[in-house]
């Protein structure tokens, strides 16, 4: 099976990442525990005044590099590479892409070797690319195209409202995929 | 239609600005004119010793931000776009990455506005990616998949040799892409 990962919320984790560092820098201002988020964007939860410093925060450099993996995915998609399955890393950039890009093959390089930097694919329209399996957090992937891929929603607060999808976290990923 | 397009030595003259520069950093040294390349790859036509050197001229700093746009081709994507088809731009990435990937990204901004940043795809296996049409100069596209896409040849001096493909310039584009 091609089977296409989705890198931030699903991968690594951009949401605790970003909490840490926005409490950190911010420590007096508002912020959406973890588990209250509701929306695929933080712009959707937090209020328009903060939307600048957020940005801020998301683009700044070495944010991306430094996302800490969520725990159980680097070795479910290792578990996936050694049993055959083609595993590839789907990503969209950032409007402000110029740390963003670089930093997510930087990732990839850390958390799997440089090989598997060759399994990136980068682009804002998924349905484009080809694959058996889509495991990602966002709730609705829309394209182009009809996808060739099952859309398998990776299990966040932000997307518990949604029921039409198989959804997988990384601690019962074998069930889900291999149902 | 969706046409997928290349962008080295495709839309950005990736051997013309190598030959200047080499020539200019090491003007004393062995170099092939530009209609003598019968490779893919510099490494292919230039002696193993000389292979360092071109390689950090290639993976240089501002080397990608600044290759020339091949005549017409710029000129031919934005056509295509006014008649409605859905151009992407399908790049893959040097193993040394750190530069280019963000300079490709840079270079489509430049000379397509920030808007088409969007439409970069990039990807090792372009036969993973679905289209219509691939314009590239590369003889053999392999990869995972069978491609949806026709590969027209974009022709180059290192590709003369092809003849199983149709064969794309910048100067007769419409006669082949509407044949």
């Amino acid at each position: 099976m091609i089977i296409l990962v989705d890198m931030d919320n699903t991968l690594a984790d951009f949401d605790a990442a970003f909490l840490s560092l926005w409490q950190k820098t911010y420590p007096d201002e508002f912020f959406i525990p973890l588990d209250k988020r509701r929306g695929f964007h933080l712009a959707e939860d937090y209020p328009d005044h903060l939307l600048d410093k957020i940005q801020k925060i998301c683009d700044g450099k070495n944010f991306v590099k430094n996302l800490p993996p969520i725990s159980g995915g680097i070795e479910a998609v290792r578990e996936l590479l050694d049993a055959g399955h083609d595993v590839r890393f789907c990503s969209s950039h950032f409007r402000e892409y110029k740390n963003c890009i670089t930093e997510k093959y930087q990732w990839i390089e850390k958390h799997f070797g440089k090989e598997a930097v060759d399994r990136i694919i980068m682009t804002r329209d998924k349905t484009l690319v080809r694959g058996d399996l889509l495991i990602d957090d966002k709730p609705k992937i829309s394209g182009l195209a009809t996808p060739t891929w099952e859309h398998i929603l990776y299990d966040r607060p932000h997307n518990r409202q949604i029921t039409d999808k198989r959804r997988l976290a990384w601690d019962n990923w074998r069930d889900i995929i291999f149902a």
